[in-house]
């Protein structure tokens, strides 16, 4: 979340003797209903947050639900992310998909685009991509079965639009990847998981991986923007480079708890504001 | 598929004193594979027509499988279309599904979206559009059924590209709609299909509502690109307005067909040309 | 849901010189969840009704959820119905699917086939077929339509237990076309619809048809029971034969309604029982 | 495939003094259509085997084709088998997906179901299961994600029918499982694919580990059932104790290749009969 990482962040760069405030995008999965079914409240998230991962219809988000979610970034004039996924609307894009390398690449450029035709219609553009569920996962790891999903991605994106910025985990293979092949990376932090001394996250199988304190959740997030450190769970702090921290919106909780971040980073003078180019097409 | 026909042909338009060369189209459906399942010749398909009708993903069509259509028509410098149908992999598109208006307009963005960003990975793009089977059909007829999902496939183009050419069957209601619109429309003629005397083609309900000859087929062909008529299942010579003629690919005499057609046009100085813009982004 | 309807009820049967309670049936929809979609709060249903419709995986229910519900019809000793659809996830089942009638056959068999192996697994078995949302309805019409589709679930449960009871609107062309079967049939009646004079349900587009208040509409049930009759809009009292009410559980509301239905039921002497054998296997 | 495989093949049991002729069952993929696509001429393949593995939806096989497919294999008298799969349309089936343990035995059970209830409303009933693909290959390996789904599966089989066999590859972790639990297992041996000297099979990714000689493959098939060895790719006989040889019929060369085999196993003297129950229901 840096002023340091100028590849995304060239319109933020502040003139010489003056200290910018800093600055952190807040980012959030929405529209991952699927026909009659809805999950979360989507306008109370897009209000709170400045980047939207809009479900592209392979784990959640068919087309109608795309287009109202497209809406209300727009009214909120929040950046629009492709939240691309496995094929897998059973497993919520959750469960590992062992697809080849062409297959998965097709696989992302189908749902970018059909997101940027719901969005073209509406006036509207996709700022970014985000992975989802269990390709973000497969991807951010250092082996070669990440490696493989991580170079359909790359492929795709590259000959998509180089120049569109991904969003992946701090620290994580996939980010390097991206960074080698010259797309542009977001590094993310997630506000309510518990990190290990080296920096990943603890495991959802171990206790205590899933912060539940909306305060200590919030807190946290302020240290890592104006440290870039947080507490691990051994109590060490552990340096984290995030540019974007994301929340969590499909329960009442959830939405509380993204509202009490947001507050506190406004409130200790950070500057929200999305790494991405905003919604309305230019 | 006459130059007299101004609103999509303005370049094709000669000079004064010259009398040109007649133009038609030749289309065809390509793409119509799904994950292991392949349908038809894609190659001998495209090699013979103008344009190709490119399956999107909700009646036929992965995205592998999407992404070679679209290398073949780059291949062949064939014009893409996108064949956006109702969601009905099961029923490859050939049952009505009674969709409302604003879900039937968001699944025609999200299919045109899909094809277009695998054509901007390859350096392909659109050059037009045309429902497939039972939306096809729903929408040529004139009646509130017809004219509500007509409704809901010009909201989308119109928002999406008011200038993208739609395919419809020649004096359908669907065109007639699409016209005051505003939306460029190409009217096509069935290569294989009997004619009423009132222009319209013979259920296939009907004996004789397919031409089995490929001979004959050819020939009405070139009588109907000549003339502007083709002989109705009564014997009489009906108007048929096409600027474009539809034809088969999906067995090896429906391939043959095709190329009889082909050759039979090209062998009467008709020249073959798609109407819309060529494969290649440009 | 009266004792004069032999055909269903001879189990009921008093008899000579004693005057037996009124009895009906309560069913609602459940298992409507999607893999990560849940709708309704099933256990609060099934705690209320005495027959569960349960989604057979084309409009909703996966094979866990499935799994889940027909657990909870165990604990509570409710029948178990196989809710079948159009194969329809996008649009959970309400959307007319032109299938033919082999097509439809085959989708009915396929699900009631599916919900019966997780049954089999779990120690239950299905007591009865409803058919869901576009389904119901469209076979409900007097029309061609609804007569071939109606043929369609009919030559389905006539192959695969010409015993088992189908549940449809009472009234219903389907429940005539099931009678004259030898179809066991079942006669619904919804308790927060409004009804014409005619005895059919209003239309959801007119004002009113839908009743919001729980005290009026357990009050109407209790009149239905009791007197066969039911106040239709115009004030006059229509006769409605029905054995089964169904109630919804998809709000807080709905299920709050449900309880007031039931309530009003057994404080005014019905005995609420299902029609169909329990749902343990044997 | 031999008599000293007592668990499954009791009645075939001789008597003592009398040498019975070997006998060994024939299997192959079939009603591995998805509505418009075909694949294969089950016709032709089920004439030449001895049991029908029939696809149940999740990698292919829609209600009307596994209808069709049913009806053949009672014409016929092929046993059926329920070749279940992960759900995987697009990848049909051949795609590891990392379901939890409860969702795979529910996919499992949901199909075996499925094509249960179509079997009994033609007269007809599932003799056996058959996993297909990427299930089948995850559950044959030694390996802790193999051992997960494998009692996914036979914890589906149990609770469904502990008397049901199931066919897996011989030598494999999935069989000897299998054997802990109770159920009946088939080993089947594949004609067209090589083996190692530890009698596995050598993989795709190797030269050589696919055969394309008819004579060559049916010979083979004949050694394996008269002598239980095979030649491994080294030249040496390796064991390979099998009661079914897979056979494929997805390519006019394939039916060719199972005709052979069949035609060298009946010239041999071996007795071709299926391990399970024929396909008449009672």
């Amino acid at each position: 979340m840096h002023v340091t990482v100028p590849t995304t962040t060239d319109e933020r760069a502040a003139g010489p003797g003056r200290q910018p405030a800093p600055t952190v995008d807040l980012n959030a999965d929405v529209g991952e209903g699927f026909g009659r079914w809805e999950l979360g409240d989507d306008a109370a998230v897009i209000a709170t947050v400045t980047s939207a991962n809009v479900a592209c219809g392979f784990h959640a988000g068919d087309p109608s639900t795309m287009a109202t979610t497209v809406r209300t970034a727009l009214e909120h004039g929040v950046a629009i992310g492709a939240h691309v996924a496995y094929r897998d609307l059973a497993g919520f894009g959750r469960r590992y998909v062992d697809a080849d390398e062409a297959e998965l690449a097709g696989d992302v450029l189908y749902q970018i685009g059909a997101l940027a035709g719901i969005c073209r219609a509406l006036g509207a553009r996709i700022g970014y991509v985000k992975p989802h569920g269990a390709l973000y996962n497969t991807i951010a790891a250092d082996d070669p079965r990440g490696a493989r999903h991580a170079r359909a991605v790359l492929s795709a994106l590259q000959r998509y639009d180089p120049a569109l910025p991904v969003v992946g985990l701090a620290g994580s293979a996939f980010l390097r990847a991206a960074r080698d092949a010259g797309q542009p990376v977001v590094a993310e932090a997630f506000a309510d998981r518990a990190y290990t001394p080296e920096g990943a996250l603890v495991s959802r199988r171990e206790p205590g991986a899933v912060l539940h304190d909306a305060d200590e959740v919030a807190e946290r997030m302020v240290a890592l923007v104006r440290t870039g450190t947080v507490p691990a769970v051994d109590g060490t702090e552990v340096p984290v480079q995030a540019e974007s921290i994301c929340v969590h919106g499909d329960s009442p909780g959830a939405v509380a708890m993204a509202r009490a971040v947001r507050d506190a980073l406004t409130g200790a003078g950070v500057d929200l504001q999305p790494f991405a180019a905003g919604p309305r097409a230019g």
